[in-house]
Protein backbone atom coordinates (compact mmCIF):
# COMPACT_ATOMS: atom_id res chain seq x y z
CA UNK A 1 0.00 0.00 0.00
CA UNK A 2 1.04 3.69 -1.05
CA UNK A 3 -0.05 5.06 2.68
CA UNK A 4 3.13 2.46 4.04
CA UNK A 5 5.88 3.42 1.82
CA UNK A 6 8.86 5.18 3.58
CA UNK A 7 10.96 6.08 0.18
CA UNK A 8 10.25 6.31 -3.37
CA UNK A 9 12.98 6.82 -5.74
CA UNK A 10 12.44 8.27 -9.41
CA UNK A 11 15.28 7.75 -11.79
CA UNK A 12 15.21 10.71 -14.01
CA UNK A 13 14.17 13.87 -13.12
CA UNK A 14 12.95 15.88 -16.03
CA UNK A 15 9.15 17.14 -17.09
CA UNK A 16 7.72 13.73 -16.29
CA UNK A 17 10.10 12.35 -13.18
CA UNK A 18 10.17 15.62 -11.64
CA UNK A 19 6.67 16.63 -11.61
CA UNK A 20 5.69 12.95 -10.33
CA UNK A 21 7.94 13.77 -7.61
CA UNK A 22 6.38 17.04 -6.96
CA UNK A 23 3.02 15.72 -7.19
CA UNK A 24 4.09 12.90 -4.98
CA UNK A 25 5.66 14.72 -2.32
CA UNK A 26 2.49 17.21 -2.17
CA UNK A 27 0.24 14.78 -2.01
CA UNK A 28 1.77 12.41 0.59
CA UNK A 29 4.32 15.00 2.37
CA UNK A 30 5.68 12.66 4.92
CA UNK A 31 6.46 9.92 2.07
CA UNK A 32 10.60 11.00 1.05
CA UNK A 33 11.04 11.12 -2.73
CA UNK A 34 14.67 10.43 -3.89
CA UNK A 35 15.42 11.51 -7.16
CA UNK A 36 18.61 10.58 -9.54
CA UNK A 37 19.48 11.46 -13.22
CA UNK A 38 22.52 10.83 -15.25
CA UNK A 39 23.41 14.25 -15.87
CA UNK A 40 22.48 17.27 -13.90
CA UNK A 41 18.75 16.58 -13.70
CA UNK A 42 18.39 15.83 -10.09
CA UNK A 43 20.13 18.14 -8.83
CA UNK A 44 18.55 20.87 -10.90
CA UNK A 45 14.83 19.08 -9.51
CA UNK A 46 16.48 18.93 -5.99
CA UNK A 47 17.07 23.08 -6.44
CA UNK A 48 13.78 23.57 -7.24
CA UNK A 49 12.26 22.03 -4.56
CA UNK A 50 10.97 18.81 -6.64
CA UNK A 51 12.46 16.36 -4.45
CA UNK A 52 13.36 15.25 -1.02
CA UNK A 53 16.59 15.32 -1.92
CA UNK A 54 18.61 14.30 -4.94
CA UNK A 55 20.96 11.26 -4.70
CA UNK A 56 24.65 10.86 -5.93
CA UNK A 57 24.04 7.47 -7.32
CA UNK A 58 21.75 5.18 -8.94
CA UNK A 59 22.48 2.82 -6.12
CA UNK A 60 22.28 5.42 -3.70
CA UNK A 61 18.79 6.80 -4.85
CA UNK A 62 17.20 2.54 -5.05
CA UNK A 63 19.49 1.23 -2.05
CA UNK A 64 16.20 1.31 0.58
CA UNK A 65 13.41 2.55 -1.68
CA UNK A 66 10.04 0.74 -1.88
CA UNK A 67 9.14 1.82 -5.42
CA UNK A 68 10.97 3.14 -7.90
CA UNK A 69 9.86 4.74 -10.86
CA UNK A 70 11.84 4.98 -14.23
CA UNK A 71 11.15 8.41 -15.67
CA UNK A 72 13.78 8.03 -19.00
CA UNK A 73 14.30 7.92 -22.47
CA UNK A 74 12.83 4.41 -23.63
CA UNK A 75 16.09 3.02 -24.64
CA UNK A 76 17.44 4.16 -21.52
CA UNK A 77 15.33 2.01 -19.65
CA UNK A 78 16.45 -1.84 -20.16
CA UNK A 79 19.71 -1.29 -18.47
CA UNK A 80 18.57 1.56 -15.76
CA UNK A 81 15.83 -1.96 -14.67
CA UNK A 82 18.77 -3.91 -14.56
CA UNK A 83 20.75 -1.52 -12.36
CA UNK A 84 17.83 -0.93 -10.30
CA UNK A 85 16.86 -4.89 -9.62
CA UNK A 86 20.53 -5.25 -8.72
CA UNK A 87 21.02 -2.41 -5.93
CA UNK A 88 16.93 -2.15 -4.44
CA UNK A 89 15.65 -4.00 -1.74
CA UNK A 90 14.81 -7.95 -2.61
CA UNK A 91 10.96 -6.55 -2.62
CA UNK A 92 11.33 -3.52 -4.21
CA UNK A 93 8.50 -2.56 -6.79
CA UNK A 94 9.62 -0.89 -10.25
CA UNK A 95 7.58 1.32 -13.09
CA UNK A 96 8.42 3.15 -15.61
CA UNK A 97 6.73 5.87 -18.11
CA UNK A 98 7.82 5.25 -21.13
CA UNK A 99 5.85 5.73 -24.56
CA UNK A 100 6.06 2.91 -25.68
CA UNK A 101 5.86 -0.97 -23.57
CA UNK A 102 7.13 -3.78 -26.02
CA UNK A 103 10.08 -2.70 -25.52
CA UNK A 104 10.37 -2.74 -21.94
CA UNK A 105 8.31 -5.38 -20.87
CA UNK A 106 10.45 -7.61 -23.23
CA UNK A 107 13.80 -6.47 -21.29
CA UNK A 108 11.60 -6.59 -17.95
CA UNK A 109 10.92 -10.78 -18.92
CA UNK A 110 14.58 -11.17 -19.83
CA UNK A 111 15.89 -10.28 -15.97
CA UNK A 112 13.54 -13.25 -14.91
CA UNK A 113 11.85 -13.54 -11.75
CA UNK A 114 12.12 -10.49 -10.81
CA UNK A 115 9.91 -9.25 -13.83
CA UNK A 116 6.61 -9.93 -11.45
CA UNK A 117 7.50 -7.13 -9.77
CA UNK A 118 7.72 -4.59 -12.84
CA UNK A 119 5.04 -2.64 -14.14
CA UNK A 120 5.09 -1.10 -17.07
CA UNK A 121 2.96 2.36 -17.07
CA UNK A 122 2.88 5.40 -19.14
CA UNK A 123 1.18 8.32 -17.74
CA UNK A 124 -0.72 10.28 -20.89
CA UNK A 125 0.99 13.26 -19.63
CA UNK A 126 3.68 16.02 -20.88
CA UNK A 127 4.12 18.45 -23.25
CA UNK A 128 6.77 19.79 -25.73
CA UNK A 129 8.81 21.21 -23.09
CA UNK A 130 11.69 19.20 -21.34
CA UNK A 131 13.91 19.09 -18.33
CA UNK A 132 12.90 19.99 -13.93
CA UNK A 133 12.51 23.27 -15.07
CA UNK A 134 9.10 22.45 -16.91
CA UNK A 135 8.26 19.97 -14.11
CA UNK A 136 4.97 20.76 -11.92
CA UNK A 137 2.70 19.26 -9.41
CA UNK A 138 -0.36 18.62 -10.76
CA UNK A 139 0.67 17.64 -14.35
CA UNK A 140 -1.29 14.39 -13.65
CA UNK A 141 -4.43 15.97 -12.28
CA UNK A 142 -7.17 14.19 -14.33
CA UNK A 143 -4.62 12.53 -16.77
CA UNK A 144 -4.74 9.37 -17.72
CA UNK A 145 -2.20 6.30 -16.52
CA UNK A 146 -2.01 3.07 -18.90
CA UNK A 147 -1.01 0.41 -16.70
CA UNK A 148 0.46 -2.85 -19.19
CA UNK A 149 0.36 -5.98 -16.75
CA UNK A 150 1.31 -9.12 -17.40
CA UNK A 151 -0.12 -12.71 -17.08
CA UNK A 152 2.81 -12.94 -14.27
CA UNK A 153 2.90 -9.55 -12.51
CA UNK A 154 2.54 -9.68 -8.98
CA UNK A 155 -1.00 -8.49 -8.04
CA UNK A 156 0.34 -6.56 -4.96
CA UNK A 157 3.14 -4.50 -7.16
CA UNK A 158 -0.09 -3.66 -9.97
CA UNK A 159 -2.19 -2.68 -6.65
CA UNK A 160 1.00 -0.27 -5.25
CA UNK A 161 1.44 1.24 -9.08
CA UNK A 162 -1.71 1.71 -9.39
CA UNK A 163 -2.05 3.65 -5.92
CA UNK A 164 0.81 5.85 -7.11
CA UNK A 165 -0.93 7.07 -10.18
CA UNK A 166 -4.47 7.78 -8.25
CA UNK A 167 -2.45 9.43 -5.52
CA UNK A 168 -1.40 11.97 -8.39
CA UNK A 169 -4.95 12.18 -9.59
CA UNK A 170 -4.51 10.43 -12.83
CA UNK A 171 -6.84 7.93 -13.96
CA UNK A 172 -5.41 4.20 -14.09
CA UNK A 173 -6.69 2.40 -17.26
CA UNK A 174 -4.93 -1.90 -17.77
CA UNK A 175 -3.98 -2.50 -21.57
CA UNK A 176 -1.80 -5.11 -23.05
CA UNK A 177 1.73 -3.77 -23.92
CA UNK A 178 0.82 -4.38 -27.72
CA UNK A 179 -2.21 -2.79 -27.58
CA UNK A 180 -1.05 0.06 -26.41
CA UNK A 181 1.77 0.19 -28.79
CA UNK A 182 -0.74 0.38 -31.49
CA UNK A 183 -2.86 2.61 -29.66
CA UNK A 184 -0.20 4.81 -29.43
CA UNK A 185 1.62 5.12 -32.48
CA UNK A 186 -1.81 6.25 -33.82
CA UNK A 187 -2.48 8.88 -31.48
CA UNK A 188 0.79 10.18 -30.48
CA UNK A 189 3.93 8.54 -32.45
CA UNK A 190 2.98 9.00 -35.85
CA UNK A 191 1.28 12.61 -35.18
CA UNK A 192 4.71 13.76 -33.76
CA UNK A 193 6.13 12.78 -36.67
CA UNK A 194 3.96 14.60 -38.84
CA UNK A 195 4.47 17.33 -36.78
CA UNK A 196 8.28 16.76 -36.98
CA UNK A 197 8.02 16.90 -40.54
CA UNK A 198 5.34 19.95 -41.20
CA UNK A 199 7.92 21.85 -39.46
CA UNK A 200 10.90 20.27 -41.19
CA UNK A 201 8.89 20.68 -44.44
CA UNK A 202 8.75 24.68 -43.78
CA UNK A 203 11.99 25.35 -41.96
CA UNK A 204 13.68 24.03 -45.64
CA UNK A 205 11.42 25.64 -47.70
CA UNK A 206 11.55 29.15 -49.23
CA UNK A 207 9.09 30.32 -46.59
CA UNK A 208 10.72 29.49 -43.54
CA UNK A 209 11.10 33.21 -42.58
CA UNK A 210 8.00 34.80 -43.69
CA UNK A 211 6.16 31.87 -41.54
CA UNK A 212 7.55 32.56 -38.66
CA UNK A 213 5.77 36.01 -39.09
CA UNK A 214 2.72 34.72 -40.67
CA UNK A 215 1.33 31.99 -38.70
CA UNK A 216 -1.60 31.87 -36.94
CA UNK A 217 -2.92 30.06 -34.17
CA UNK A 218 -3.78 26.78 -36.68
CA UNK A 219 0.09 26.35 -37.55
CA UNK A 220 1.46 27.00 -33.92
CA UNK A 221 -1.45 24.49 -32.72
CA UNK A 222 -0.63 22.14 -35.17
CA UNK A 223 3.08 22.13 -34.74
CA UNK A 224 3.53 22.23 -31.05
CA UNK A 225 4.62 19.02 -30.79
CA UNK A 226 6.82 19.32 -33.26
CA UNK A 227 9.12 21.26 -30.94
CA UNK A 228 9.66 18.49 -28.71
CA UNK A 229 13.06 16.89 -27.60
CA UNK A 230 14.65 15.40 -31.35
CA UNK A 231 16.51 12.84 -29.01
CA UNK A 232 13.50 11.47 -26.95
CA UNK A 233 11.49 11.33 -30.48
CA UNK A 234 13.68 9.78 -32.15
CA UNK A 235 14.13 6.94 -29.37
CA UNK A 236 10.34 6.38 -29.20
CA UNK A 237 10.18 6.06 -33.07
CA UNK A 238 13.03 3.51 -32.96
CA UNK A 239 11.20 1.86 -30.24
CA UNK A 240 7.36 1.24 -32.13
CA UNK A 241 8.69 1.64 -35.66
CA UNK A 242 6.01 -1.80 -37.15
CA UNK A 243 3.50 0.06 -35.82
CA UNK A 244 4.43 3.83 -36.49
CA UNK A 245 5.03 2.44 -40.33
CA UNK A 246 1.61 0.62 -40.19
CA UNK A 247 0.18 4.28 -39.07
CA UNK A 248 2.14 5.81 -41.59
CA UNK A 249 1.17 3.79 -44.53
CA UNK A 250 -2.33 4.77 -43.84
CA UNK A 251 -1.65 8.09 -42.91
CA UNK A 252 -0.03 8.38 -46.59
CA UNK A 253 -2.83 6.54 -48.47
CA UNK A 254 -4.94 9.15 -47.16
CA UNK A 255 -2.53 12.10 -47.87
CA UNK A 256 -2.50 10.29 -51.20
CA UNK A 257 -6.50 10.72 -52.05
CA UNK A 258 -6.41 14.34 -51.05
CA UNK A 259 -4.22 15.29 -53.53
CA UNK A 260 -5.49 13.20 -56.38
CA UNK A 261 -8.47 14.54 -55.61
CA UNK A 262 -6.99 18.24 -55.06
CA UNK A 263 -4.73 17.55 -58.48
CA UNK A 264 -8.08 16.48 -59.99
CA UNK A 265 -9.87 19.34 -59.07
CA UNK A 266 -12.91 17.02 -57.63
CA UNK A 267 -14.39 19.75 -54.99
CA UNK A 268 -17.35 16.87 -54.32
CA UNK A 269 -15.23 13.60 -53.22
CA UNK A 270 -12.50 16.42 -51.24
CA UNK A 271 -15.50 17.69 -49.60
CA UNK A 272 -16.67 13.97 -48.77
CA UNK A 273 -13.43 13.36 -47.42
CA UNK A 274 -12.75 16.61 -45.40
CA UNK A 275 -16.25 15.89 -43.86
CA UNK A 276 -15.54 12.38 -42.49
CA UNK A 277 -12.11 13.18 -40.82
CA UNK A 278 -13.47 16.83 -39.58
CA UNK A 279 -16.58 14.29 -37.73
CA UNK A 280 -14.19 12.33 -36.16
CA UNK A 281 -12.25 15.02 -34.63
CA UNK A 282 -15.31 16.74 -33.38
CA UNK A 283 -15.77 13.34 -31.26
CA UNK A 284 -12.62 14.17 -29.71
CA UNK A 285 -12.92 16.35 -27.24
CA UNK A 286 -11.23 17.36 -24.21
CA UNK A 287 -11.73 14.83 -20.67
CA UNK A 288 -13.35 17.34 -18.41
CA UNK A 289 -10.72 16.94 -15.81
CA UNK A 290 -7.38 16.84 -17.92
CA UNK A 291 -4.96 19.66 -18.49
CA UNK B 1 -11.92 57.98 -42.89
CA UNK B 2 -13.29 55.23 -41.20
CA UNK B 3 -14.59 58.14 -38.48
CA UNK B 4 -16.25 59.87 -41.11
CA UNK B 5 -18.61 56.83 -42.06
CA UNK B 6 -22.05 56.13 -40.97
CA UNK B 7 -22.68 52.77 -42.56
CA UNK B 8 -21.30 49.65 -43.26
CA UNK B 9 -22.26 46.46 -44.44
CA UNK B 10 -21.01 43.04 -43.42
CA UNK B 11 -22.06 40.15 -45.78
CA UNK B 12 -21.50 37.00 -44.76
CA UNK B 13 -22.28 36.78 -41.12
CA UNK B 14 -20.41 33.79 -39.51
CA UNK B 15 -17.55 33.47 -37.24
CA UNK B 16 -15.43 36.23 -39.15
CA UNK B 17 -18.23 38.32 -40.49
CA UNK B 18 -19.89 38.09 -37.31
CA UNK B 19 -17.04 38.64 -35.09
CA UNK B 20 -15.93 41.85 -37.39
CA UNK B 21 -19.25 43.28 -37.05
CA UNK B 22 -19.48 43.29 -33.17
CA UNK B 23 -15.84 44.23 -32.77
CA UNK B 24 -16.81 47.41 -35.25
CA UNK B 25 -19.89 48.20 -33.29
CA UNK B 26 -17.93 47.64 -29.70
CA UNK B 27 -14.80 50.04 -31.09
CA UNK B 28 -17.34 52.51 -33.08
CA UNK B 29 -20.46 52.61 -31.31
CA UNK B 30 -22.50 55.31 -33.62
CA UNK B 31 -21.71 53.32 -36.46
CA UNK B 32 -24.79 51.45 -38.23
CA UNK B 33 -23.36 48.04 -38.80
CA UNK B 34 -26.08 46.03 -40.96
CA UNK B 35 -25.38 42.01 -42.28
CA UNK B 36 -26.98 39.84 -45.06
CA UNK B 37 -26.08 36.43 -45.58
CA UNK B 38 -27.75 33.98 -48.07
CA UNK B 39 -28.86 31.35 -45.28
CA UNK B 40 -30.01 31.87 -41.68
CA UNK B 41 -26.80 33.08 -40.17
CA UNK B 42 -27.69 37.02 -40.39
CA UNK B 43 -31.15 36.26 -38.41
CA UNK B 44 -29.05 35.00 -35.95
CA UNK B 45 -26.47 37.07 -35.87
CA UNK B 46 -29.08 40.17 -35.61
CA UNK B 47 -30.60 38.22 -32.47
CA UNK B 48 -26.72 37.48 -30.78
CA UNK B 49 -26.51 41.42 -30.62
CA UNK B 50 -23.36 41.37 -33.12
CA UNK B 51 -24.86 43.28 -36.15
CA UNK B 52 -26.94 46.67 -35.54
CA UNK B 53 -29.73 44.62 -38.04
CA UNK B 54 -29.95 42.21 -40.22
CA UNK B 55 -30.72 43.61 -43.68
CA UNK B 56 -33.44 41.61 -45.48
CA UNK B 57 -31.76 41.04 -48.88
CA UNK B 58 -28.00 41.86 -50.25
CA UNK B 59 -28.96 44.65 -52.21
CA UNK B 60 -30.82 46.66 -49.44
CA UNK B 61 -27.96 45.57 -46.67
CA UNK B 62 -25.43 47.41 -48.97
CA UNK B 63 -27.24 50.52 -51.11
CA UNK B 64 -26.22 52.68 -48.37
CA UNK B 65 -23.12 51.55 -47.17
CA UNK B 66 -20.08 53.22 -47.73
CA UNK B 67 -18.35 50.08 -46.83
CA UNK B 68 -18.61 46.15 -47.28
CA UNK B 69 -16.85 43.51 -45.78
CA UNK B 70 -17.52 40.46 -47.76
CA UNK B 71 -17.06 37.71 -45.05
CA UNK B 72 -18.31 34.94 -47.30
CA UNK B 73 -16.55 31.63 -48.24
CA UNK B 74 -13.97 32.21 -51.40
CA UNK B 75 -15.13 30.59 -54.20
CA UNK B 76 -18.64 32.88 -53.50
CA UNK B 77 -16.49 36.06 -53.69
CA UNK B 78 -16.73 36.60 -57.07
CA UNK B 79 -20.48 36.66 -57.42
CA UNK B 80 -20.71 38.97 -54.17
CA UNK B 81 -18.54 41.42 -55.28
CA UNK B 82 -20.49 41.96 -58.86
CA UNK B 83 -23.65 42.39 -56.78
CA UNK B 84 -22.01 44.78 -54.39
CA UNK B 85 -20.58 46.79 -56.82
CA UNK B 86 -23.79 46.71 -58.54
CA UNK B 87 -26.23 47.37 -55.77
CA UNK B 88 -24.55 50.08 -53.32
CA UNK B 89 -23.07 53.51 -53.79
CA UNK B 90 -20.91 55.00 -56.25
CA UNK B 91 -18.10 55.31 -54.14
CA UNK B 92 -18.36 52.54 -52.34
CA UNK B 93 -15.19 50.67 -50.54
CA UNK B 94 -14.99 46.47 -51.11
CA UNK B 95 -12.55 44.32 -49.05
CA UNK B 96 -12.71 40.92 -48.39
CA UNK B 97 -11.86 38.26 -45.75
CA UNK B 98 -10.68 35.24 -47.88
CA UNK B 99 -7.91 33.23 -47.03
CA UNK B 100 -6.78 33.35 -51.07
CA UNK B 101 -6.19 36.13 -52.59
CA UNK B 102 -5.34 35.59 -56.19
CA UNK B 103 -8.36 34.54 -57.66
CA UNK B 104 -10.87 37.40 -55.71
CA UNK B 105 -7.94 40.21 -57.12
CA UNK B 106 -8.47 38.46 -60.47
CA UNK B 107 -12.56 38.81 -59.92
CA UNK B 108 -11.99 42.36 -59.30
CA UNK B 109 -9.95 43.21 -61.87
CA UNK B 110 -12.44 41.86 -64.44
CA UNK B 111 -14.91 44.06 -63.53
CA UNK B 112 -13.32 46.95 -64.93
CA UNK B 113 -12.48 50.50 -63.05
CA UNK B 114 -14.77 49.14 -60.11
CA UNK B 115 -11.65 47.17 -58.95
CA UNK B 116 -10.00 50.48 -57.81
CA UNK B 117 -12.20 50.48 -55.00
CA UNK B 118 -12.08 46.79 -54.01
CA UNK B 119 -9.20 46.34 -51.12
CA UNK B 120 -8.38 42.40 -51.00
CA UNK B 121 -7.83 41.66 -47.33
CA UNK B 122 -7.13 38.62 -44.33
CA UNK B 123 -7.38 38.93 -40.78
CA UNK B 124 -5.46 36.06 -39.54
CA UNK B 125 -8.06 35.07 -36.60
CA UNK B 126 -10.63 32.63 -36.46
CA UNK B 127 -10.52 28.56 -35.54
CA UNK B 128 -12.29 25.47 -36.10
CA UNK B 129 -15.79 26.50 -34.80
CA UNK B 130 -18.44 28.55 -37.49
CA UNK B 131 -21.16 30.01 -37.62
CA UNK B 132 -22.36 33.69 -36.03
CA UNK B 133 -22.63 31.57 -32.70
CA UNK B 134 -18.99 31.15 -32.53
CA UNK B 135 -18.63 34.98 -33.23
CA UNK B 136 -17.29 37.27 -30.44
CA UNK B 137 -16.19 41.40 -30.50
CA UNK B 138 -12.17 41.05 -29.85
CA UNK B 139 -11.58 38.46 -32.27
CA UNK B 140 -9.05 40.16 -33.82
CA UNK B 141 -7.35 41.94 -31.02
CA UNK B 142 -3.45 41.69 -31.64
CA UNK B 143 -4.16 39.53 -34.75
CA UNK B 144 -2.75 40.19 -38.52
CA UNK B 145 -4.77 41.32 -41.05
CA UNK B 146 -2.81 41.59 -44.23
CA UNK B 147 -4.07 43.46 -47.01
CA UNK B 148 -2.91 42.64 -50.79
CA UNK B 149 -3.46 45.88 -52.64
CA UNK B 150 -2.66 46.36 -56.48
CA UNK B 151 -0.74 49.24 -58.33
CA UNK B 152 -3.95 50.72 -59.17
CA UNK B 153 -5.78 50.00 -56.27
CA UNK B 154 -7.34 53.94 -54.46
CA UNK B 155 -5.40 55.01 -51.72
CA UNK B 156 -8.14 56.39 -49.44
CA UNK B 157 -10.01 52.68 -50.34
CA UNK B 158 -6.64 51.22 -49.30
CA UNK B 159 -6.44 53.79 -46.21
CA UNK B 160 -10.52 53.17 -44.98
CA UNK B 161 -9.62 49.68 -45.13
CA UNK B 162 -6.28 49.71 -42.85
CA UNK B 163 -8.28 52.26 -40.18
CA UNK B 164 -11.48 48.93 -40.45
CA UNK B 165 -8.95 46.79 -39.22
CA UNK B 166 -6.84 49.04 -37.08
CA UNK B 167 -9.86 49.87 -35.06
CA UNK B 168 -11.02 46.33 -34.22
CA UNK B 169 -7.02 46.01 -33.02
CA UNK B 170 -5.83 44.25 -35.68
CA UNK B 171 -2.04 45.04 -36.99
CA UNK B 172 -2.21 45.31 -40.60
CA UNK B 173 0.87 44.31 -43.07
CA UNK B 174 0.77 44.69 -46.98
CA UNK B 175 1.43 41.64 -49.17
CA UNK B 176 1.44 41.06 -52.76
CA UNK B 177 -1.69 38.67 -53.33
CA UNK B 178 0.56 35.91 -55.34
CA UNK B 179 3.67 36.31 -52.38
CA UNK B 180 0.40 36.15 -49.54
CA UNK B 181 -0.34 32.40 -51.45
CA UNK B 182 2.18 31.05 -51.01
CA UNK B 183 3.36 32.00 -47.52
CA UNK B 184 -0.51 30.74 -46.66
CA UNK B 185 -0.77 27.61 -48.72
CA UNK B 186 2.68 26.79 -46.19
CA UNK B 187 1.63 28.00 -42.73
CA UNK B 188 -1.94 27.43 -43.15
CA UNK B 189 -3.58 25.80 -46.29
CA UNK B 190 -1.48 22.71 -46.31
CA UNK B 191 -1.24 22.53 -42.70
CA UNK B 192 -4.94 22.26 -42.37
CA UNK B 193 -4.86 19.20 -45.54
CA UNK B 194 -2.19 17.82 -43.01
CA UNK B 195 -4.53 18.30 -40.16
CA UNK B 196 -7.76 16.71 -41.80
CA UNK B 197 -5.62 13.62 -43.34
CA UNK B 198 -4.45 12.95 -39.77
CA UNK B 199 -8.16 12.85 -38.47
CA UNK B 200 -9.01 10.95 -41.80
CA UNK B 201 -6.66 8.37 -41.43
CA UNK B 202 -7.20 7.43 -38.00
CA UNK B 203 -10.89 7.77 -39.13
CA UNK B 204 -10.73 4.73 -41.42
CA UNK B 205 -7.99 2.89 -39.42
CA UNK B 206 -8.26 0.16 -36.49
CA UNK B 207 -8.27 2.65 -33.41
CA UNK B 208 -10.49 4.98 -34.61
CA UNK B 209 -12.43 4.31 -31.51
CA UNK B 210 -9.38 3.50 -28.79
CA UNK B 211 -7.91 7.10 -30.67
CA UNK B 212 -10.49 8.62 -29.03
CA UNK B 213 -10.51 7.42 -25.62
CA UNK B 214 -6.16 7.72 -25.41
CA UNK B 215 -5.61 11.02 -27.52
CA UNK B 216 -3.65 13.26 -25.59
CA UNK B 217 -3.57 17.38 -25.69
CA UNK B 218 -0.57 16.66 -28.43
CA UNK B 219 -3.28 14.74 -30.90
CA UNK B 220 -6.28 17.55 -29.74
CA UNK B 221 -3.82 20.46 -30.50
CA UNK B 222 -2.02 18.79 -33.92
CA UNK B 223 -5.77 18.21 -35.26
CA UNK B 224 -7.87 20.83 -33.86
CA UNK B 225 -7.89 22.23 -37.04
CA UNK B 226 -9.08 19.15 -38.72
CA UNK B 227 -12.68 19.85 -37.29
CA UNK B 228 -12.90 23.17 -39.61
CA UNK B 229 -15.77 23.02 -42.11
CA UNK B 230 -15.21 20.45 -45.16
CA UNK B 231 -16.41 23.14 -47.69
CA UNK B 232 -14.55 25.90 -46.64
CA UNK B 233 -11.32 24.08 -46.40
CA UNK B 234 -12.15 22.57 -50.13
CA UNK B 235 -12.57 25.98 -51.50
CA UNK B 236 -9.67 27.16 -50.15
CA UNK B 237 -7.56 24.44 -51.39
CA UNK B 238 -9.15 24.00 -54.61
CA UNK B 239 -8.71 28.12 -54.82
CA UNK B 240 -5.13 28.12 -53.91
CA UNK B 241 -4.10 24.61 -55.56
CA UNK B 242 -1.27 25.24 -57.04
CA UNK B 243 0.44 26.54 -54.30
CA UNK B 244 -0.74 24.01 -52.24
CA UNK B 245 0.60 20.96 -54.74
CA UNK B 246 4.59 22.98 -53.90
CA UNK B 247 3.93 22.95 -50.40
CA UNK B 248 2.65 19.06 -50.23
CA UNK B 249 5.31 18.25 -52.38
CA UNK B 250 8.01 20.09 -50.02
CA UNK B 251 6.21 18.11 -47.25
CA UNK B 252 6.29 14.57 -48.84
CA UNK B 253 9.95 14.97 -49.39
CA UNK B 254 10.61 15.76 -45.86
CA UNK B 255 8.22 12.87 -44.79
CA UNK B 256 9.92 10.33 -46.98
CA UNK B 257 13.15 11.15 -45.91
CA UNK B 258 12.07 10.41 -42.06
CA UNK B 259 10.27 7.21 -43.29
CA UNK B 260 13.20 6.06 -44.80
CA UNK B 261 15.97 6.41 -41.81
CA UNK B 262 12.76 5.16 -39.68
CA UNK B 263 12.81 1.93 -41.96
CA UNK B 264 17.08 2.33 -41.78
CA UNK B 265 16.94 2.69 -37.85
CA UNK B 266 19.32 5.39 -38.64
CA UNK B 267 19.29 6.93 -35.42
CA UNK B 268 21.62 9.57 -36.02
CA UNK B 269 20.06 11.02 -39.40
CA UNK B 270 16.63 10.24 -37.90
CA UNK B 271 17.66 12.43 -35.25
CA UNK B 272 19.21 14.83 -36.85
CA UNK B 273 15.82 15.43 -38.79
CA UNK B 274 14.00 15.83 -35.88
CA UNK B 275 16.39 18.36 -34.35
CA UNK B 276 16.14 20.88 -37.52
CA UNK B 277 12.58 20.86 -37.27
CA UNK B 278 12.12 21.29 -33.50
CA UNK B 279 14.68 24.29 -33.66
CA UNK B 280 12.23 26.33 -36.56
CA UNK B 281 9.60 25.10 -34.43
CA UNK B 282 11.38 26.95 -31.53
CA UNK B 283 11.56 30.14 -33.23
CA UNK B 284 7.70 30.17 -33.51
CA UNK B 285 6.95 31.78 -30.47
CA UNK B 286 2.84 33.25 -29.69
CA UNK B 287 2.56 36.43 -30.73
CA UNK B 288 2.15 39.14 -27.51
CA UNK B 289 -0.54 40.22 -28.44
CA UNK B 290 -2.18 37.70 -30.21
CA UNK B 291 -5.30 35.81 -29.12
Amino acid sequence: MLSSLRRVAVIGTGLIGGSLAASLRAARPSLEVVGWSPGADAARAGELGLLSHAAPSLAQAVSRAELVVLAAPVDALPALMREVFEFAPREVVVTDCGSTKSGVVAAAQALGPVARRFVAGHPIAGGEQHGPQAARAGLFQGALAVLCPLPETDALALELVRELWTAVGAQVVDLPAGEHDAVFAEVSHWPHAVAFALCGAIASGPQAEPALRFAGAGLRDTTRIGASSSKLWADILLQNRERVLDSAARFQLELAGLLNELRATDREALTRRLEAASRWRQRLVRRPDAS
